[in-house]
């Protein structure tokens, strides 16, 4: 008998040993919806910020600047193109997209970590992005890869979070250079959950595919990453977003094609022009990376917020933000497309009362809109200026919250409790009742 | 020309005076929801809990202890009486809600002030009934006499608080027996938004009408006082609760007849099973009020928390809640009933992040619930066993937020706002469009 078959059949003691000692954590299966999304606008209001969207791509544009390759690959679909601008004849956009998938699988190292992205699905990912870290102990500063190793491995431990995000926190200790090499290293060594690829530059996009190669000893066109590509609002794709967005729709991985709006500033005060321009740039931006490889996979997103209209601060969990996260989802059900949308939001500089009530409206308005990529679920603060510990730790564990609304209501005989309720009778308690 | 008409003219620097030093605080009419109900329970689900609460009331019947009166009421009607349970054949309790109004007016002093309750409006009042009150500066307390103006006048200033309430803390420094007469009167002088009755005893209701007729110059049939009639889940109705309601339905006035369930305790553990015993209690309630006169204004209510199984610690915020709310609401609608549910529900003793989470899910719940009157929408801490000064103002706030959900989206044409996506176009900003 050799070594390698008596490790198969899991005899021996140092085998027990090491199963009794190996450190699991319970990560929960990704939400699959069963109750209803919750819808604002009405058929009328769909149309008409659709037709509205095809006006702007058609009569406006959209600016694909320092990009020839783009300009061509639009040119050829029979776009208008002129210097950087694109006008996207009615009807182009939206026949370009129906080659994008409805839903797919984003692959784990451990597959049983592996998630659905679309249908009736929301998948949960932690904070992304802010250069500062703040905790009871140490205060408020600059992140470091320290703690980025630690928002990861919070992440890995978090049973509510399905997914091990991106840049959780920017590591400023290490050169930009050879940052995402170090980011990436720690989310492919320390969790074995799905996790994001850099976008900061076409060639880290690139890196990115490469170590998801090694990872998995082979992609083999299996969708491995999903990457955060913010367009330029309003109406502007720039070409280190779209360089990384082709690095990645070429190797079939996923990108989130997504507006960075701050309502006021970057779009229209109003929810139904936001609507307008959001629907006009995820059309433009999720067409486009049909053209660099049809079926490519793609989640329509939306991150909003709106800001002060005294003080120039952003504002998060608001109604307006509300209204228009509703309205995205509406409009990516209509298209048949996965929806990004959501988070922790809020403003506070603390993980304070102010921080759970922003974070707590904007958790659940991101469940009933039908979201099915949650980024941002755990851990942002300030605006996300900051990465919390302990917020990321609290919003982790409200996180419980959206899975059990999700189950909706069960109606079988035994939830119908009916001998329950005949058993105790008026008066009595059902604390000791056999049900 | 005499003083009277000079006066009416509002001439003189006597009147110009005293309108320049009026204080006077800016309050939001009621909510009117322009934005669709959030249903979880499917016309199956629906039917089948409206079936078994009937089963309920007329195999296992309810209780009306210490009150022949009710019991001769109930036997006239035709249900089956023996001692002092009475089942309801079924049919006969959906037959009598039927004269129960779907919306009326609350009166108010001014009136201005005077809400509607029923069809899509939401109307909000402060908590109710905690024994304790805490503050920053004095921490936890008996309630006083003293807080109790403190909270009435704090719910005058609030903008987006229709209602004064009732019990808003108990001045537990003023015997009970008179203790509903002080309360009463701060709630006619310091404040002039409609509020609640007292419910301890059926001679504090009929002072309560007393109070109001006095207030009103003659109340007239007006409705100027909604009160809380907890039903003694499971299935029985004691008869200091029944005999205010007595009080107040001869006297056109509105109770709102809610089961006060704590799941697993006083009805089964399951969504299901407590929606049924909810829809079975509230119909015996509704019914009964309208045995008592026919067309008393009601409100079916759902008080719901469930309990912590390992500690028996009540616990707020939870999707279990939700669901039933969700359920509830459906169920209202159904009956052409106003709904009672929802607050600023929390279980955390302080007003923290725990706080603020738990109420943030129980008020964007009950708005989508369709909710018609909150009770307890500011200012509950540690299970309802304190009113809190700063969450009071904390929670307040919270609910301008529902106000501007509840406005749904515009889709004018200014709301489109075409003109300024192509003004701005790609690249620009809207902070200097005119739009």
């Amino acid at each position: 008998m050799t070594e390698t078959t008596r490790r198969a059949r899991g005899g021996g003691g140092a085998a027990r040993r090491a199963a009794r000692t190996a450190v699991s954590f319970e990560t929960a299966k990704y939400i699959e919806r069963n109750i209803p999304n919750f819808e604002v606008l009405s058929e009328e209001a769909l149309v008409i910020i659709e037709t509205n969207a095809e006006i702007i791509l058609e009569e406006v544009g959209v600016n694909f600047p320092d990009n020839p390759a783009a300009l061509t690959r639009w040119r050829d679909a029979g776009a208008d193109v002129q210097g950087e601008r694109v006008r996207i004849p009615k009807g182009l956009a939206r026949k370009l997209i129906k080659t994008a998938p409805s839903s797919y699988p984003q692959h784990a190292r451990n597959p049983d970590r592996n998630v659905v992205v679309g249908g009736n699905n929301l998948v949960l990912a932690p904070v992304y992005g802010p250069p500062f870290v703040r905790d009871a102990a140490g205060g408020r500063r600059y992140a470091t890869m320290a703690d980025f190793r630690k928002f990861v491995k919070l992440g890995y431990m978090s049973k509510w979070l399905h997914h091990s995000g991106g840049t959780v926190c920017e590591p400023t200790d290490v050169p930009v250079s050879k940052r995402h090499l170090d980011m990436l290293l720690a989310h492919m060594t320390l969790s074995d959950k799905p996790f994001m690829g850099s976008v900061t530059e076409p060639s880290r996009a690139s890196d990115s595919v490469a170590m998801a190669d090694v990872l998995f000893g082979g992609l083999e066109d299996r969708t491995a990453l999903v990457s955060l590509i913010n367009i330029n609002s309003p109406l502007t794709f720039d070409s280190v977003m779209m360089g990384a967005l082709e690095v990645y729709a070429a190797a079939n991985q996923a990108c989130i094609v997504s507006p960075f709006i701050v309502g006021g500033a970057m779009a229209p005060v109003t929810v139904a022009g936001t609507l307008t321009q959001v629907a006009a740039e995820t059309l433009a931006g999720i067409a486009y990376s049909q053209l660099v490889r049809k079926g490519a996979p793609v989640i329509m997103g939306a991150f909003v917020t709106s800001i002060d209209m005294n003080s120039g601060a952003p504002t998060f969990g608001t109604p307006e933000a509300a209204h228009i996260s509703y309205g995205v989802g509406q409009l990516a059900r209509r298209l048949n497309l996965p929806y990004r949308s959501a988070g922790s939001f809020c403003g506070s500089k603390l993980p304070d009362a102010q921080a759970a009530y922003e974070t707590a409206n904007s958790l659940n308005m991101g469940l009933l809109a039908g979201v099915n990529f949650m980024l941002h679920a755990c851990g942002w603060l300030e605006g996300g200026l900051v990465s919390s510990f302990e917020k990321f730790v609290m919003d982790a564990d409200q996180l419980g919250t959206l899975h059990h609304l999700a189950k909706g209501v069960e109606i079988d005989e035994n939830a119908q409790a009916m001998d329950a309720i005949r058993e105790v009778g008026p008066g009595g308690h059902f604390l000791g009742c056999a049900h």
